[in-house]
């Protein structure tokens, strides 16, 4: 066994259990697998072993809206018009990124993910490659795609790069048990009915699913109905879009017939509350899409609407707003939210990992409530998701590996040097 | 001069400079005031210097409106509904609080607040002798109420606690430059005409201002309008207690009429996002309060109800909430937000803090720009709203004596001790 944490509290999130909080636990892991879980020791000896009952373990958080290398773009433009945000700043911004940039942009968000508790990113972005090998290099779990955009109805669709950088970084990574590449299709807006069938086909063809913003903001839904006759989400299904597996970001405005939809196709919502509000998009009903029986996951969007990478505070917000929305204090609980960041992530993106449970994969999170500001605890789930940021985690393990570690990265890589290459290479 | 900090990046919050950021400038600090703040090095030599370019320097923030010994029951109800979490769980374990609790969970909340960037308080709890000697030891500014509560119409209001707590503090540190009682009265469903008349002669007397809840739920509204014919705010007026200096805190249902009696009588209306959402009470409309001319500063709340002290989420949510609700996102801007827990909050409680220029109390909160989560940096303020937490505080200022350095607080409480005081302590 190469790890084994001993005498620690755990949330499984693991549902078939009867308890929430298991104390004094011992988690055994080998082979980026959880080996063993249980009160007991296991008999056999660990390679290293990791204790304290001040220590709170969770299964690894699963950001899953990403754009990580618009971390680049952190404050770059906020408090402006969303028309103004997109063609004044960020879009001239992105247009000077260069390969070098993005994979220094990757590293730095990657490092922000994991030293805050988040295993896994479903991200969504442009040179794919340099992603990936910042990936590999931080030890992160990424499923990615390059979204395809066509405006020109006429495009040999054959030759979007889109389906290029994903067939790359999949044949790149045929073996690699971290990184996966994903289908993309941007919007409704950002391209047309004949793209939006090549990329089905596509995804007919490897099996992944399709990643896509989906009614992000009133105007695209307008625009979406005036043009088609349906909701963004209603004409994707026209194309058989929905089903081959959909993770559909942000989600504010549907209908009931498209919460229908999505239960129906078991398309994945993926809730993005900070981006939604940064940048006045309106607030998702998300509560109504549980409550329907809608898989929601949760993520953080791009850094520069947000403007930070940690999934304690999505989690905080997606359940503070809805009870203020609702007017109902119980409409997202503490454990709905954490479950939305673990379970429901790990679901849309078919990860075996989300519960902490023998043969999953060894994605987890470890939290110090020896920290001030989780004291005193009456309810961990409480104290997790409404007290703690991401500086309270101790320690974040993917895939078996110890990747963060108290203020340290095993990755090794020069964070000094990298914050400078950040800050120097702003455009 | 005592402390000199050197070369290091001021958010000075002054509307009289034309810059918001300032680089490379001095701050000396001597007898608890800022003495010098510059771009050249003072003559003088200073006993300690703290220098760094990665070091932002920002006026302490000002929770406008907290319960801190709330601290002990963090986490012990939420998700469910207000009347519950009233009579089935906070009242009751309230009632069990001794004074040495209180103490502890003061100390203990203070210590999170200033190790959160928090450098003065306006609270309103009961045993205010426990709490007021826990910010002695912890070396906070803390302006605190027993505010009035009674449902006996014959009390004689000469013998309530409220009276004989305030008068205990204001007598007990007379010569204290951090610690001042003002006046309270908990809420107009508390107590009744006959009391707010009293509370106000007291007021009048001491000329301190008077702290109150206002319209923090539709049910305090509409009873108090089905009781007195107005509004709470409206009510309270017609007794005079908006004519002494007042600070309402909530303040989510306000009418028209309401903002406009807040601005001519120059109230203080205390947002404290996190708990209006946590409560399920609503969503204060503070940018149009702010439109309006209402002086709105920021609050946490109790922690029973929010569940931190970081005023960094405040800031951040009071921000997008109003994005959010608005579909507007120049609303509340990242400036705008810091300004609430900074200036509008010394205006609240009449402290010459919450701007850095020579004169003012010297009450800083110091950034560390060199951590990974505030890079890169476009805008020193949208990271200080957007992207900081508490935890990216490296050092807190308050009366010119550093409090809290890197994880370390100047009063050497025993934290262990403290933390197992509290957590034996839970009722």
């Amino acid at each position: 066994m190469e790890l084994l944490f001993r005498n620690v509290t755990v949330l499984p999130m693991d549902d078939t259990l009867e308890e929430r909080v298991l104390r004094n636990m011992c988690i055994g892991i080998d082979k980026g697998k959880i080996a063993y879980f249980g009160a007991y020791e296991p008999g056999e000896n660990a390679g290293r072993v990791v204790e304290g009952e001040n220590l709170v373990v969770i299964p690894g958080l699963i950001n899953a809206h990403s754009h990580i290398p618009m971390i680049l773009l952190r404050g770059s433009s906020n408090d402006v018009p969303l028309e103004e945000w997109l063609f004044e700043h960020i879009f001239p911004r992105e247009a000077k990124l260069t390969g070098e940039d993005i994979h220094a942009g990757s590293l730095l968000g990657m490092l922000e993910a994991i030293s805050t508790g988040t295993t896994a990113l479903c991200d969504m972005y442009m040179n794919l490659d340099a992603i990936a090998s910042a990936a590999e290099k931080v030890g992160i779990r990424l499923h990615l795609t390059n979204a395809l955009t066509s405006f020109d109805e006429n495009e040999n669709l054959e030759e979007n790069r889109s389906f290029l950088q994903n067939r790359l970084i999949r044949e790149k990574y045929r073996d690699s048990c971290l990184i996966k590449s994903l289908n993309g299709i941007h919007a409704v807006y950002t391209s047309y009915p004949r793209a939006w069938e090549r990329v089905r086909k596509e995804a007919e063809e490897n099996g992944k699913p399709i990643n896509v913003h989906v009614s992000e903001t009133k105007t695209e839904q307008e625009n979406c109905i005036e043009k088609y006759g349906t909701t963004p989400l209603q004409t994707l299904d026209r194309y058989g879009v929905l089903d081959v597996g959909c993770i559909a970001a942000h989600c504010v405005y549907l209908t009931d017939e498209d919460i229908e939809l999505m239960r129906e196709k078991n398309v994945t919502a993926v809730h993005c509350p900070t981006s939604n509000l940064m940048l006045a998009s309106g607030i998702a009903d998300v509560s109504k899409y549980i409550k329907r029986g809608v898989n929601v996951a949760l993520g953080t969007d791009g850094a520069a609407s947000n403007n930070s990478l940690d999934m304690f505070e999505e989690m905080k917000l997606a359940s503070l707003l809805q009870k203020g929305i609702s007017l109902d204090p119980t409409a997202i609980s503490a454990y709905d939210a954490l479950k939305m960041a673990t379970v429901n992530g790990a679901k849309a993106l078919r990860l075996n990992s989300g519960v902490i449970k023998e043969g999953c994969n060894a994605d987890l999170a470890v939290l110090d409530f020896s920290r001030i500001g989780l004291t005193p605890c009456y309810d961990h789930v409480a104290n997790v998701v409404y007290s703690a940021n991401g500086s309270d985690v101790a320690m974040t393990v993917i895939d078996g590996k110890i990747v963060y570690e108290y203020g340290r990265f095993a990755c090794g890589i020069d964070i000094g040097k990298l914050r400078k290459a950040v800050e120097d290479g702003k455009k």
